[in-house]
């Protein structure tokens, strides 16, 4: 077994570094998960070299990203969605397609294979929410319209993108074989959809033998062992794991209340998520960056991500006038955890090569970056949202 | 790295079976930490070898009871402990020296080696609060003045058995050498004292840092940080991990409240610790029972743990009278945690063997078994405690 020291400070740098560079970048009002990222990077192998990808790190990093989307799942409620309007709905499809569409034909044009320019595609469909959300609380105009659809459209967009990820992730390498796409996106949409509208109440016939449990927090272990359990079926069936994780969330979110999950299952997601981000940094080498043509491609792809969703969300909300359009699709630009999530299950697949592993971080990156900036000054111009006493 | 649908799989049995077995233990009214122990073993390579010691498992594991020792921790107020009675403190010093005395002596009697004679002494040392603590609230005698002592005693029995633990793991295989051991002995008791005399000082005069600070529950990240690195810093002076983790508790329980921690942290190990009990039960192979000689060593350890319990601590106790003091010494006799802690680093660093592995989980599990129904009928005698309305 692993020396206990070598694990522990593996640990405690990866940690705290992490939370470190995550200050450092919330005080510049940007986006701690940058952070995080930049001090894997700086950790890695390819820098100080003191974090290493290994089974442990690699697990616990695995664990990260579970419990990462098992509480975005917790807290998107199933029937919230099927209230919203449909404006969101195509703003969020229309933002899917866009990203998808140009980021395959572009990895095309380039003469990469089919599964990479899926995978590379796929990493450019998801928007992050936390960051888009976070934007509208500091200004305090969560109530307008333009943000009311942003948030909407953004849960349909992670549904969405999670069934993308869902299908390439199943895909085996090499060509694209279009019976077994279809198979893939059948079986995947149909676990979704089964969740969706079954898992909560499922879940909500549990609920008198939860009542009967006798251990502490038992709902809370229960909730644990459905994450664990549908990470494992989605898996099994040949789909990443966090895909089952979020499921259980969506199913699990109508109970969060109730139950306590959310409050449960956050400090867990807060201790293992900067694993997750931090190793998502040291598994980068900078100096591919320097390898020809690679930087263009980073260029490139970065300004499709940013552009596709522009047109795609803006385009879908055309109908709130040109400049709400404009808000929905600044707010709809940046790229988070999904979209690092498939890197990560790309370069495990080794359907991806390392250069655009990297290509993707910086995409995330450059998305996250340049999105919050342009959208305070969308919304700022924006006359003041209708107060309450009129 | 290693294949992420058999890692899930381990994952998902683990903590799914662990808690089914918590389950029927709670419900036999047995300690639901047997239940986890008994999933183990029968998952465990002796049995269905569906789950086996890795460094994954493993490093799970010691976060599980690293998390375990730093909630205890927070739980334990130092100002608290400075204002225990007397008896307390005497019944907790003779507690602990009457089993390591006994331990000791019994196992070089049948000619094992003085370490790890000392490592099942040590073993044999700490009670454990929790499940003490669960019979008197069952029974709602928590005001009694015999349960105050227990409970007083076992905070004053953990500290020193961490010292006993910090002492004995800190020693290197082979023969005792008697300068080393007074120099760990000092070594670990200023460690101890240090943080229990300025940890909480130190750890106020950050407040107004933390309180600056922009990151999301970061009082939280910043008091896991000091556990990873007190963790650590005992490894590096080579002591057991978790005694760090328990001073770091130690440290922080006077800001737990303001800041949380025992909120958050709970969560964490409410995830973690099945892992450290079911891979306890897993390390475990029932099958060096049949060996000769073993059973009779697991039986006479039993009988000298309960024995030892019940007169140190009865007599520390007598002051109180002899029908108080069989209730101190009956609540002190259940050994869990600590011991069973005690037994996986001595497992690691090769200092016992795996029958005398077996022999300690024995112990602590007939410790545990044995007490609670005793302590129940011990307890029922006692005169009604005075009611507040008089």
């Amino acid at each position: 077994m692993q020396n206990s020291g070598q694990f522990l400070l593996e640990l405690f740098l990866m940690f705290g570094a992490g939370k470190l560079l995550a200050e450092v970048f919330e005080r510049l009002r940007q986006p701690a998960v940058i952070g995080e990222i930049v001090a894997g990077v700086l950790l890695g192998p390819a820098a100080l070299a003191l974090v290493h990808p290994t089974d442990l790190t690699g697990g616990l990093a695995e664990m990260g990203a579970i419990f990462l989307l098992f509480t975005v799942g917790l807290e998107t409620e199933p029937r919230a969605l099927l209230r919203v309007g449909g404006t969101a709905a195509l703003a969020a499809a229309l933002g899917v397609i866009a990203p998808l569409a140009l980021g395959f034909a572009y990895m095309k044009l380039i003469h990469r294979g089919p599964i990479e320019s899926l995978f590379v595609a796929a990493a450019m469909v998801a928007t992050s929410v936390g960051i888009t959300a976070r934007v509208l609380g500091d200004l305090g105009v969560l109530e307008t319209r333009a943000a009311r659809v942003i948030l909407a459209a953004a849960v349909i967009d992670d549904i969405l993108g999670m069934i993308v990820l869902a299908v390439v992730s199943s895909l085996s390498a090499g060509r694209i074989n279009y019976w077994q796409l279809v198979v893939a996106s059948a079986e995947a949409i149909a676990f979704a959809l089964f969740v969706l509208f079954f898992g909560s109440r499922l879940v909500a016939s549990l609920r008198p033998t939860v009542a009967r449990l006798q251990a502490r927090n038992s709902a809370f272990a229960l909730s644990v062992l459905l994450c664990l359990g549908l990470s494992l079926a989605s898996v099994r069936i040949g789909m990443a794991a966090i895909i089952g994780a979020f499921l259980a969330g969506l199913a699990l979110a109508d109970h969060s209340e109730r139950w306590r999950l959310a409050e449960n299952a956050h400090p867990v997601m807060e201790f293992l998520a900067p694993f997750f981000f931090v190793l998502l940094g040291a598994q980068m080498d900078p100096g591919v960056l320097r390898r020809p043509g690679v930087l263009t491609i980073a260029l490139v792809i970065s300004l499709l991500a940013i552009a596709s969703k522009l047109l795609g969300c803006g385009l879908g909300a055309l109908r709130l006038g040109p400049r709400d359009a404009l808000r929905v699709g600044l707010g709809m630009v940046p790229r988070g955890e999904v979209g690092l999530i498939v890197a990560a299950v790309g370069l495990r697949l080794h359907t991806i090569s390392p250069s655009i592993y990297a290509v993707v971080i910086i995409m995330c990156m450059a998305t996250t970056l340049f999105a919050p900036p342009l959208l305070r000054l969308a919304l700022r111009s924006s006359p003041a949202p209708p107060s309450p006493v009129g």
